[in-house]
């Protein structure tokens, strides 16, 4: 028998060989699904309908020690980014967060002061975005699990989902890309840069900020078709809103930042590749019928933050990088769990 | 200095010399609390008000692998189990759960079949309570980490929280109790039984049942003026109602399991210790104000269920065993992580 068969003759593959994404189409498949669920299965968020109008808004995701909390960031910062990384979801929807859970999983050696910095760090990652942690529970386990679920409520009509997205609709975005991604090359790889930059770059990744403000204001504006937040990173975006919408991209502009231009050139690294495929960022990606760009714009503008046009929808289903004439494809790749080496 | 001291003065306090329930009070210690919370913190579930009448009901609790699942435990019984343990809580409110989210932590070796295994058995043990499951993300993690929350809602006059006891109440269990104690035993220590009570005994521990049906009669009747479910053990049960709603219990009759009696003889324990301080049970331990009693055996008895009498609520706080004529003191000890072996 090939040994890289089952008796089944499934092939032999591990969690590492199928990937985070594959791993949930797996189990999802397996699920009976749930009648009426306002929310597509694999969008940010999950929801269930609680009358004609209104839904109960779910998410849940851990931060696991060992894959996602780089030496340098803090338990503070580790316990406020797993709230922060849920608040982002709901972000991309366009809810207000109201209620967070936190399920942890603590190694035996954690220390009191381990504990309460947790405790704080969860505590103002969901006040920071005027939600409450409510309760929770904990277990022991060989490495450090800040699993959050976190609820809130919202009008069905103003969701927005992955798939509304229509051809000739403003692709656009709500920050630059790409700090993430550099500060990680900082800390994992052999990558350098001046004190200043490095202070901005470890800061992307130590504490990111969710768009709260700029997806509930985008959601009020009734404007945008579609939406999703960023976390897998910009490539892997617009690779979802794709198959959901069933629709392609043509970007013409892709919105790296500057610290990352400056980063990149310092270290001969390709700044798109750390802006399109970094990932751990959490800027939203919308798309925007064009008829309302101004109201959407205005929208993002009167809370302090900045709608960035980056390119358009096709109905082909293709993702291509269009700048300066030249021409290339968009891969389907980004930060994934059990394919993503940390 | 004091090598168990650290700097500032502090005990050098571990999470094993804490334990799970400590380290729940200093988290919270550390929480802004939520205006108006319908549930206090710490009761089996969260609630979130949604209107005058109604609330959202939240629980989040996770399965980690190397603790909580038994070499026996097939992965679908380990998946069916997690969701099972928070459908518990719920029942122990008479809260019907609605939706289930799964946060995933997998190793990096397990298979595809493992995978379709677990993903098969939260969706067993969701519709075996009529919820569904309806979203999840899954990370890499060292140790299988099955993390479940559970959404619901319920009138907040329906919700049956631990802390309404009154002296003079009826206390009463949904069950018999020690077979999980039972059953843990004969995995982990030496113990040995017969074929067929072996069967029985690993039964309760691989394929625990919630009494859901149970608590929703209870909470329909009105008749119930505290409840908690026993996932650490009557004892602890007990001392947590009589915490909350600061009463004691005299425990007139101990509900040992007929099958625990016999396990208990054959391998010289005792079982009352089996019963009492065994915790992994699922039962529902509620009191029932004395002009109700009858209402609510029947309520549960109409559902298929049966309703014990096993002691009664006192002004004095005390634990107190009373049978036979001897009396001794129920301890404040059960099922806890971090101080608990496997």
């Amino acid at each position: 028998m090939d040994k890289d068969k089952t008796e089944k003759g499934y092939p032999r593959e591990t969690s590492t060989d199928i990937g985070e994404r594959k791993i949930i189409d797996i189990i999802a498949s397996h699920l009976e699904a749930m009648p009426n669920l306002p929310v597509p299965f694999g969008d940010d968020v999950a929801a269930v309908n609680l009358d004609q109008k209104q839904v109960a808004v779910l998410k849940t995701d851990m931060l696991v020690g060992k894959t996602d909390v780089p030496r340098n960031m803090s338990l503070w910062q580790a316990a406020r980014k797993a709230v922060v990384m849920n608040i982002s979801d709901f972000a991309s929807k366009g809810v207000q967060p109201i209620a967070a859970l936190v399920s942890l999983g603590l190694p035996r050696d954690f220390m009191r002061k381990d504990i309460e910095e947790i405790a704080r760090g969860l505590n103002a990652g969901a006040r920071e975005y005027g939600a409450y942690v409510i309760g929770g529970d904990t277990s022991e386990a060989s490495d450090l699990i800040i699993s959050i679920s976190l609820f809130g409520t919202a009008k069905r009509a103003a969701l927005m989902l992955r798939n509304g997205a229509k051809p000739g609709d403003v692709l656009a975005v709500t920050g630059f890309f790409g700090k993430s991604a550099s500060g990680l090359c900082l800390l994992l790889d052999n990558c350098s840069t001046s004190p200043n930059l490095r202070e901005v770059l470890l800061g992307a990744v130590c504490m990111p900020k969710a768009r709260l403000k700029e997806g509930l204001a985008l959601s009020h504006s009734r404007a945008v078709s579609a939406s999703i937040d960023s976390s897998d990173g910009l490539a892997w975006s617009l690779h979802e809103i794709g198959k959901m919408s069933n629709v392609g991209f043509v970007v013409n502009s892709v919105p790296v930042a500057d610290e990352v231009r400056r980063f990149a050139e310092f270290n001969h690294l390709d700044p798109l590749e750390l802006a399109l495929y970094g990932g751990e960022e959490y800027e939203l990606v919308v798309t925007v019928k064009p008829k309302r760009w101004v109201d959407a714009e205005a929208a993002v503008e009167a809370v302090g933050g900045c709608l960035l046009p980056i390119g358009k929808v096709t109905r082909d289903r293709q993702m291509l990088l269009d700048v300066d004439g030249k021409k290339r494809v968009i891969e389907a790749r980004g930060w994934e769990h059990f394919k993503s080496k940390v």
